[in-house]
């Protein structure tokens, strides 16, 4: 199904490093006032700016980080700019400018970096985003993505981890673990075709998980509802390794304890229907899947009413004195001590 | 000579991605105003500026950028944080920060990565850069590093490649090829200690070369100098891919021609001594050898005065129009056209 079609290839060596490099971003636009000067100089130039700057780096790596047997490199191109939009949209600022460096085999064609820029170019544009820069190299084995993010925040605007206080709430974007269940199918449907390549996949059941795992959406919107709440978190985060390590982030930063109720974790009804199916716990693919890429945060107590009725958030839980722990209350009422089991890419 | 004798070994699952990073960066401290939030969040934080912004990034990947045989760790992560820096004094800026991420294969123990992390330290402290960030993950093969550096520069003073103008005179700061030829060495010993593990390398004829190939520092002072002298650049690039490449980008962006002098190309006598023992043509050298992290940069006639006594500084040539070519006038007094020959990373 996801497999490249594309059956022409020009070889990376034939335009060398710096046509290369003009070939991929000539049809990049600026769209950014403080982008003053992009791609084509030893650095960018950012114009001076009363705000604060926001720099976040995410590195990629194929085997490691994705797989390109289900990931098509225009979808790859498209996520690894969100990854890194997420870290800005997290610190409460707005992402402006990346840099993208990209290292490939000689396995790869001219043809297949013009995919994974294809989907670089419809992140930027939808998102407002300059490339203002990168390098371009051969790796020794596969792909790797080396992003990084700069954005801009008012000082007063900028949110911290390290900042939650005892009664916040806790708050999170969208809902949870369909990203990580896309992936699962993704993988099943991969031991398929290696058995049988002629079987026809039917998807038409997870579509939505399929579609957060390959084309997940930084929560820009979600900074600018805020704003228009005006509701300053107390505290915030993006979900990148699974809502049970995010939340203990917060709560170690900030020197605090943390209630999180298993009844309010925001599921899609195909998550609970997967779960089902892969005989999975919906509640621990949503506490250890990751790759959500929604933003938890805390507000004070006083904009619970701004938020409570949003159908964006959902309230999860509130945050406790330190001595409390960081606990889930289970549908049963019972507390249990939450540990961080998100994804850990150096595990061997 | 080179090898790791260290024979501890801590593997990196057992600190877990987060815990790595507080290891490796706990011992790093915040030197600059400028930083207001560095690792620890999910971006960095800087502080408004009326200056511009500079931005550069590069990806190194072992077997390809460099080979860990002769390459110390500790040296790596020193080359690499200069490889950067030269890049913001290419734009006559001052570098502040950088961002760090690093990914290894499970070859690697903690212990190696604290010998990287070691030169990325002493970089930081002699520049006076601060570590704000980065990413640290694993590979499927070998080491790769990805940084990205951070500078400021009042608007008036940032230096581009695309202003220089006919008259303008060619001017290169230190000396040129002795890294290009330390590589050579290195490979040589390579070889020999392939042959025969025994053999004890006399390297004492290259010092000089071998320093500027595994410890080259970035050209701060130049930027410093310049102030001093009260001189702006009309363009400026870094050596990193050899003079021809570097003169060839000043040239074309600029819409002018240039005449290089052979016989002005400033060379050590290890240079040339070592490129008579190598059977090498030593301007060839200076010209395609690249990784020198010297500036190339270009001063109005008017700046002559200022410019000649410097013992930093040789003028090895001047712009002229376009029509004129891209020339180099040789010993004989013959003009030949300079063609670009510098490292190609994408040559198969």
């Amino acid at each position: 199904m996801l497999e490249n079609k594309n059956t022409q290839r020009t070889t990376l060596a034939e335009l060398g490093e710096f046509g290369l490099i003009n070939h991929l971003t000539k049809h990049f636009t600026i769209q950014n006032s403080s982008t003053f000067k992009g791609v084509g100089d030893d650095a960018a130039v950012l114009k001076s700016t009363k705000k604060q700057t926001l720099i976040t780096t995410d590195l990629l790596i194929e085997g490691v980080h994705f797989d390109l047997s289900y990931m098509p490199l225009k979808h790859l191109g498209y996520k690894a700019v969100m990854v890194n939009l997420s870290d800005v949209y997290a610190m409460n600022g707005k992402a402006e400018q990346i840099t993208v460096s990209v290292a490939v085999s000689n396995r790869f064609s001219l043809e297949a970096l013009e995919e994974l820029y294809a989907g670089i170019q419809l992140a930027c544009n939808t998102y407002k985003i300059d490339l203002i820069g990168g390098d371009t190299t051969s790796s020794t084995k596969g792909m790797l993505l080396s992003i990084t993010a700069i954005g801009t925040a008012k000082k007063s605007d900028v949110v911290y981890r390290n900042t939650a206080k005892p009664t916040d709430l806790i708050v999170v974007s969208g809902d949870l673990g369909a990203a990580y269940l896309g992936l699962q199918v993704l993988e099943r449907e991969k031991q398929v075709f290696q058995v049988n390549p002629k079987n026809q996949p039917d998807l038409d059941n997870y579509t939505y998980l399929i579609e957060r795992q390959l084309k997940p959406e930084a929560r820009k919107d979600v900074v600018e509802i805020l704003a228009e709440l005006d509701v300053k978190p107390t505290a915030m985060i993006d979900v990148s390794d699974g809502l049970s390590s995010e939340i203990m982030h917060i709560c170690s930063q900030s020197n605090v304890g943390c209630k999180i109720y298993e009844d309010k974790i925001p599921l899609d009804p195909q998550v609970i229907s997967t779960c089902e199916e892969f005989n999975m716990d919906s509640t621990m693919v949503a506490l250890s899947g990751g790759e959500d890429y929604e933003l938890l945060f805390t507000v004070a107590i006083s904009d619970f009413d701004k938020i409570k009725a949003n159908p964006n958030f959902t309230i999860i839980g509130h945050i406790t004195e330190k001595n409390q722990g960081i606990n889930l209350v289970t549908r049963a009422d019972q507390e249990i001590e939450l540990k961080a089991q998100g994804w850990n890419a150096l595990k061997e």
